[in-house]
């Protein structure tokens, strides 16, 4: 019988946790893993789980128990908790040093203007005279906390800023960036170094949250793809992130890049790999953070189209996917064991294959049959 | 938080149930396993195991409490046991009527006689009398209870026939059949009698052991492709299986298939799916048990090449996952949570490609690294 020691530990029941162990299950490897609850979506799939707090140095170091490794499903461990972890003999993948940048708005517009990353013109805020300084209009952001969103306002005039302002959290102000759309640059990093670059996607987002992600972006210049991965790298490398790193982008309507967010983990963006490269991320997360050599990152197919599931007015998703089967012959399916509440995430599609509109309408209708029961057409 | 209730039992913890798991998870499929130990190869990775004895129908029964459908890793639970289960309105798939013709050999060979399948010439055998009416050489093989050459020989004179002979079990004798090469065909099948196949793959056997899998079955003509899943259709649709079906076959020096065996379940020679079919054979099984609408079988490669990992004088295949990975850049490794032993099936690995001697030699290096921490080259 294997041994029941664990390879890693993972803070984190969400889908990416759970998507994490799909990953693990082909290549041998053990999880051990902190969750929210009994049966959050990682918690049903991996054996090896205990409930507990990521707030608690006390769960934190009953996970971490003789597993000389730690990732997350999620940034939002306190940095002083993984100092703690590291500093008695744990490998936090990526460690608190880089997770910093995820973390903190502030802190990582500040660094990636010493890398001479471009990004959208900011400046931290805390006061109307400060937001009128900077000029309207406004996207103020939480520098901590925020996602899908949530603790974003766009404001175009004094009178927009007041919920902002309200909040007693620290601010930073950017230019409302004018794009011609999002994209977002993924890659995997090793303790070591090396580096490997998924194709940049084009990432289309619905009220903040992402909605579907085309693999490779269309019709995207040769020399902003190079440019996005090559930001990417840089960021990577120069905040020594350990495993997935996404930089989501925007594409400005006169041609330009500037890094909109960072995440430290797989990333939404890079759900569509499971299906369409080689290696998906979730793999080469668990070879990053393990310094395992690293799987190749090209395309399997020429497009690939993820749409995410959200919550809508279909609540048994379980009985709903043989409709969807039915009705869309060649879907990848991914739930994730999660109860539908309206715009939650619960799941995702991805079509892939040699043409695009056919693979984009393929990944639409299964997406729309699991929110809706039924499509637009 | 999703429901605690199962939607499939499966009887039996192999590598079998470990990558039925894999598939589903994706598709948010709560499965409940009988294992026979805590550490086996799929209770590693699904929560919601119970230790117990797939020939007692007691442990059957707390199996199956309040799940629809039970499927199977392995043959050998009994027949009687599965009509009790059925007696009590658990659906079993495949069925006790069909999964006799997988576990004894007489009766599938008299059966396929009645479909006008092409068998090898065969004979009940029990005497040496018997066997000598039947003329050597011959195969003579016990009808219940072998798999990967156990319960088989080659007999050749009267001499040889002793050890069979001795057995007390029920014989079959088989002409020794003077073939090319051996093929296999995969089909899945639902209870509403739809049907995919696979394309037809060639199986490279070792010691009687399933060594590599070429899909498709290089230089195959037309005519013997179609004849091959035209076999395998018939069987599933006149045994009524339920599930994937695995039909082995021997192509002839002169040109003609020949059925050698069957398997009701996910097979070693269809491994090669999960990394080269647009649906793995895993999936498939599940959505066909399950009635749930099937998936496209066709090919996501011109070439793929699966080759087992047999025990070898490696121990450790976690920490040997680095060497290979960093010897052979572009294979997909699946390893089956097992300790290792002499030839024991520990795991597998595949390559996908254009090009199948590159393919091949990626594959065959990989396991070869498992298998003895160094290439032959």
């Amino acid at each position: 019988m294997s041994s029941p020691s664990a390879d890693l530990a993972v803070v984190g029941g969400g889908q990416l946790a759970r998507m994490m162990q799909q990953a693990a299950v082909g290549l041998g490897i053990h999880i051990r893993l902190l969750a929210e609850g009994p049966d959050v979506s990682a918690a049903q799939v991996i054996p090896d789980h205990r409930v507990g707090d990521h707030t608690s140095l006390d769960d934190l170091r009953d996970l971490a128990a003789g597993v000389p490794v730690i990732t997350f499903d999620h940034e939002h461990v306190p940095p002083e908790h993984l100092r703690a972890l590291e500093a008695e003999g744990h490998a936090c993948r990526p460690g608190p040093h880089a997770l910093l940048f995820a973390q903190d708005k502030g802190a990582m517009r500040a660094r990636l203007d010493e890398l001479g990353v471009p990004c959208p013109r900011h400046a931290s805020v805390s006061s109307l005279a400060d937001l009128e300084a900077f000029g309207f209009p406004a996207v103020v952001k939480t520098t901590r906390g925020g996602y899908d969103g949530k603790g974003v306002w766009f404001v175009h005039s004094a009178a927009d800023a007041e919920e902002a302002l309200s909040s007693d959290r620290e601010l930073i102000a950017e230019e409302l960036v004018d794009f011609r759309r999002e994209l977002s640059a993924l890659v995997a990093r090793r303790p070591s170094g090396d580096t490997v670059a998924w194709p940049v996607v084009e990432s289309r987002q619905v009220d903040g949250v992402c909605k579907e992600v085309v693999a490779p972006a269309p019709d995207l210049d040769d020399h902003l793809a190079q440019e996005a991965e090559a930001i990417a790298r840089t960021i990577a490398s120069a905040l020594d992130v350990t495993g997935v790193l996404a930089v989501e982008l925007f594409e400005t309507s006169d041609g330009r890049l500037l890094v909109n967010e960072l995440a430290m983990r797989p990333h939404n963006t890079g759900h569509w790999t499971i299906d369409g490269a080689a290696t998906s991320q979730f793999e080469n997360h668990l070879r990053a953070v393990l310094d395992r050599p690293l799987g190749p990152a090209g395309p399997r197919a020429p497009w690939s189209v993820m749409v995410n599931i959200l919550g809508g007015s279909v609540d048994d998703l379980e009985a709903q996917l043989s409709v969807v089967l039915d009705a869309v012959a060649d879907i990848r399916v991914h739930l994730y064991g999660k109860s539908v509440k309206a715009g939650r995430k619960v799941g995702h599609v991805t079509a892939v294959g040699d043409d695009l509109d056919d693979a984009q309408a393929r990944a639409r209708r299964a997406a729309d049959l699991f929110e809706k029961g039924t499509t637009h057409e």
